[in-house]
């Protein structure tokens, strides 16, 4: 596949004055051919008429042609074969495995939405039938179903780009709900959007849906972004990034003549309570454990654990004794971009000037571009209590212990945390009292609760929840990972007495009654 | 029960300065006794403080718990008897067969959410277990279950005193989802809010909860509802209103440091298409039917049709002919506050006096207060695409005839009209084809779509959606009447890896295997 640095409007691949966006490489600082066009409002414009024209017929396809559109598109990312992992990892400064592992992703995602819609689950079919001799008054039929709320604005992530950017969780998803979906591509990794982008177009046409189904824009600074979220075809827009961007963006939405939601995942410093008698009895491990995640990607992760909260005593001074010497070996890592290798500085830059914390360690500095160096930090759980800049987000992998003087201070600063992603109990059976404790506080707080685990690693299936309340996300009533994500993008439409021909294929008696349904109340199937 | 006048701050029943709020006889113009106090900033703060005390105790409160809770206010509310119809009656001047419909249908809805808690159906509870043996990585075990987001604010509104009020549709709902209730009483009928308000209390004292589950605060201009809305400890709203106060609650939740999702259900038009074959067939009837729904309560519904469309011609004329003769004899109704009444008659006054629009005929004029003199008019779907103020609500019972050149101008009605709770089309069998053509539109622009029926009368069922795209709701994903109304007040928690001693009581082996839930993606029961 050779990159053209188009956009991709419908089916027709757009070239408009000059191309101007450029993939670097983080690892080198050398900039990758080819450069990319970048967008206006004309081609924003033309991406949401599409999208309309689409809407209708895409919403009302079968099920089964749905779950096909989603199951080609994994089959044309995989025939892409090995340029697309060249590619990603060029752009991306991210190791073979973990690209040849998030495309698998990527694809397994789109493959379980292909299962999710088959299901037929999302419908929520409900059927009230009719009850015409009841007294006073006779009940006509109604029938309930989600149907899809309309044009998505997906804006592809940095951090993923292959399972959170072009055909990632958000688009797989909309498309799943019956979403046309136009694409704002990440300009980290424009040729890896291409080259996904077209797997799309391709499998659009292969599954002969209508060309709106799918666009990919790319742009230069807010303008394209922006017009894409005005835009009043659009009806719903998955972002994933900084909260300042997700802010924007909801905002942006906000002031809309007819308002629509922003599914933004944002930020989250994932606590993670080391309990007293798991810290006593494996300090040692979770120390290892605990760096080991924090590391990982060169923490670029959205469930990276930011902050670690304990007791302190000798148990804490013996974990942070071992997880000192294990980041003092840890290897400096590529970030994505200088733009995050500098926020990433800038955010350890501050927290090590924080009069209250005393840094701990750092790993191994580099002496490549962008190289992120590990840190580790300390602060009581007053001044953590007292300094609500200590609770912001450092994208990258440096965390801080906070350590408490006793479970009162662990309890306050549960209860002070901002909504989170997720929160993490290490904990050994002994423990199940404070644990109790702490549930009804973090289940305020996170989207997910783990235990003796560590955040990072989401699993794509039916029971997670990759959300949680602000500023966390926009929406903590949704996932953004996960097959209940595909709720974001429906709305319930109830009819009412409506002829058998007119009904919404899945609704009609001969279809609904192999499909999972409510009949007066009651499930069926 | 003799009125106090008093707040209902958990237990207590707090007068606060002096009592202020008088009830007025609508029929009458007459104050009724006696005052109620207004509640401030520091009895919000009260009220909240109480709610979040109660939130972790009453969210996983056992289901059985919650369904008997419901089940005990409806109770109470019978159990206050004839003293509540009169009560009601007098403060809203609606006759004795609405209000005693109204509480049956209040109730019946109590009883119906205790079915919904007992089924355990809004939990979605989902398991994926965990495979220890999975290659190239383990998965552990994950469970998800819907959770209470925590207090709700509730709005009472005005035109349905007991059905959308202090024990109505949000209450029910919210109880259901394990939300505790702050509701701010609508000032229109305080007496009939004290005595449904302390049904709840006594509710909540039978049924051993904590007492934070439910307060009520009565409250001069828009102070009382903003701070209740600006607490921290509230964590959603529900509203049913006008236009103007559904924006500002929406406005004031989105500057919150934490934004919060607001409920509100505003204005609609429900627009009505005669298609031509049911027009031609049976237009005398329909005219009729038309008037009954039109004029039904003054009027005074959200599903009121507040627009009929159809194509112009010798049918359109018979159908005008019937329903002016029937619309001369409509008797007038007492509206249900003078502040409604003045609105009705302004609205009317400017629509009389627009250029585009013709008067077709009165209902009989009143000389009563707040008398409503129902209407009729008719203007050209030019007209009417042209002047976005004939699309505006009139709350009462007046409606817009719109005459269509030809069905692409009906077509292009539908596209422009804004979201709407309902539509509805008047069609015989013959006119399919072009229902067919307008289905896909008005998908996009309603919550409820039905044929051959009238949109007044909203059935409390599971199949219901009373919601729909903005600005007929501020959150078209949503129904705010109807078993699927719990969902506004619920969101996902993940829990991963917990042990069963720490997981919620519906989330253990124990007791999800009998309850519905998603096993693997599966559906089990």
């Amino acid at each position: 596949m050779e990159l053209t640095g188009r956009l991709l409007i419908g089916k027709a691949n757009v070239a408009v004055s000059t191309p101007e966006i450029k993939a670097i490489n983080p690892a080198t600082g050398e900039q990758l051919a080819p450069a990319y066009y970048a967008g206006s409002i004309a081609e924003v414009d033309q991406a949401c008429e599409l999208a309309k024209q689409a809407n209708a017929e895409f919403r009302h396809s079968s099920l089964e042609k749905r779950a096909v559109f989603l199951e080609t598109i994994a089959d044309e990312i995989i025939a892409i074969g090995d340029a697309l992992i060249e590619r990603t990892m060029l752009e991306t400064g991210l190791p073979r495995g973990r690209i040849e592992g998030e495309r698998g992703r990527t694809c397994g995602q789109l493959r379980l939405f292909a299962e999710v819609v088959r299901s037929g689950e999302s419908l929520d079919l409900r059927i009230d039938p009719a009850m015409p001799d009841r007294q006073p008054l006779p009940r006509v039929d109604l029938r309930l179903q989600n149907i899809a709320v309309g044009p998505v604005a997906v804006f592809g992530a940095s951090n993923f780009p292959l399972a959170f950017s072009v055909a990632g969780g958000d688009t797989a998803s909309a498309f799943a709900a019956g979403c046309p979906v136009v694409v704002k591509a990440h300009s980290a990794h424009p040729g890896t959007s291409e080259m996904i982008g077209r797997a799309i177009q391709s499998a659009v046409t292969k599954c002969d849906l209508p060309e709106g189904v799918f666009s990919m824009l790319y742009g230069i600074g807010n303008e394209l972004g922006q017009a894409l979220v005005t835009d009043q075809r659009i009806k719903a827009v998955g972002f994933t990034g900084s909260r300042s961007g997700g802010l924007a963006l909801m905002k942006i939405a906000q002031a809309r003549t007819e308002p629509i939601p922003v599914y933004a995942e944002m930020s989250s410093i994932n606590p993670v309570f080391l309990l007293p008698d798991a810290l006593e009895a494996r300090g040692h491990k979770l120390a290892e454990g605990f760096i080991g995640s924090l590391t990982m990607g060169a923490g670029q992760f959205c469930t990276n654990p930011g902050v670690v909260i304990a007791l302190s005593g000798k148990a804490l001074d013996k974990f942070l004794s071992t997880a000192t010497t294990t980041i003092l070996d840890a290897a400096p890592q590529t970030m994505l971009t200088a733009g995050i290798y500098q926020a990433y500085k800038d955010g350890v830059s501050t927290l090590a000037k924080s009069k209250s914390v005393k840094s701990l360690g750092y790993g191994i500095e580099s002496n490549q571009p962008n190289g992120c160096q590990s840190g580790l930090f300390i602060t009581t759980a007053e001044d953590f209590l007292k300094d609500q800049t200590l609770r912001d987000e450092i994208f990258g992998s440096t965390s801080l212990v906070v350590e408490c003087k006793d479970i009162d201070e662990m309890l306050s600063v549960a209860s002070q945390l901002e909504g989170q992603l997720t929160t993490t109990l290490q904990m050994d059976d002994t423990d199940l009292d404070l644990a109790k404790a702490l549930l009804p506080i973090l289940e305020d707080k996170a989207g997910r609760i783990m235990v003796n685990g560590w955040p990072t690693g989401v699993e794509v299936c039916h029971a997670m929840v990759h959300g949680g309340p602000f500023p966390a996300t926009s929406d903590p009533r949704t996932t953004s990972v996960g097959s209940a994500a595909i709720y974001r993008f429906l709305r319930p439409v109830c009819y009412q007495n409506l002829p058998q021909a007119l009904l919404p294929e899945t609704l009609t008696d001969k279809n609904s009654v192999d499909l999972p349904h409510l009949f007066d109340g009651k499930r069926v199937n």
